[in-house]
């Protein structure tokens, strides 16, 4: 931990693993709402998905980022020239994000569920 | 609380405090990354502060959400065409986010710390 | 037409209707990828709607811009505390821009367009 | 080109020439807007630019797109914790994206001009 970090902690006030939650919390909001919207075909998933854990574990306390595109509609509708590609939507999204923040580690998702209809962001593990 | 919440909580591994600290962190998150880079001049700040405001209210377990955008170097470049706007930065924003999950008030706040030179994003309070 | 923009002329290679065009071209692109993942619910829809327009209107060369926010789907969710928002995605956009380029007049619209089941960018008029 | 694409035609009112031109500026107003936001550091600049290139490619008529990110600040700050990455804006970026409409091919790009003090899109070649 650097100077900046140690400045930092004192506009927290909470918990340490409040803070890790916080943290996750974040990371996670920031994929859905920086990437959703972005082109998406069947030829750019990778590079896309490795773009999203890239971006994702260079921010502050991240360890790891793991993001799968599931593009539903992608290959019923490659016929068509406007159906080539589509716009990511959080529904295509599965991301698990792992942050680490003074040895507090917690794991945070996002995926789309089935019973809800809607793409969750959870937190599936802190310890 | 409604059904689809009661159906979600199984997903969340974490206490009651730790999910309001990661609800918050996800609300700061997509603020950020859905507004950054949003064409932003003297004519129009009010009413992107409250698009902000508004659509971050809408979210899950938000109460409230205060959002200020102060913009650097707007007024000092007004003669050009293509001063007359410019994108918003995360060091423009001034944004108070309050969440109440289960009784539990969390305030989070995203604000440019001059120490840090830096848009912080930190939890200002949890009770 | 003030100085910078006289400045910026010569990077164009082309014609002024084409300029025109260009640059509509740039401001729905821009709309549409600034603005889709955005929350949205029936309560702010008019807000964000507003924003839009505003953030549209402060870019160069645009004299008038119009959005309608169609949002299928959000009221036969709205039992649910999850479906009470939903993010803004471009079949829900009805958006219609005009610029003026040294007097050239061109509109271009977005709008879903139900034979091409696809929110299409196209230009209406330019004269 | 196939049957949709002809079917879109006939929403278009102008020539070929200005529709390729404003096909070139959607693809640029959209990069923009798209990634102006994303976390960036030294170490994820190749798979982001790779991402931006083949986001854009994907899109109708583009044959091309080429994208390189000059993180103007990023070394001099990389000591901190918090400058280890920085967020993209448009004046890191330098795109050059070719579209090709029925055998019209335009050149645009996206640039910080030095005497402008502005990252400019700008059509450089059409013919």
């Amino acid at each position: 931990m650097i100077e900046d970090e140690i400045k930092a902690e004192k506009y927290f006030k909470c918990t340490d693993k409040e803070r890790a939650s916080f943290e996750l919390g974040i990371k996670l909001g920031a994929l859905f709402h920086q990437f959703v919207g972005a082109p998406v075909s069947s030829k750019n998933i990778n590079i896309l998905e490795k773009a999203i854990e890239k971006t994702t574990e260079r921010q502050i306390f991240v360890k790891k980022a793991e993001v799968r595109i599931i593009p539903k509609g992608l290959d019923k509708r490659k016929e068509s020239v406007f159906h080539d590609y589509t716009t990511l939507t959080g529904e295509m999204l599965d991301a698990k994000v792992e942050v680490d923040y003074k040895g507090i580690k917690a794991v945070g998702r996002l995926k789309y569920i089935e019973e809800l209809d809607y793409p969750l962001m959870f937190l599936e593990s802190i310890d």
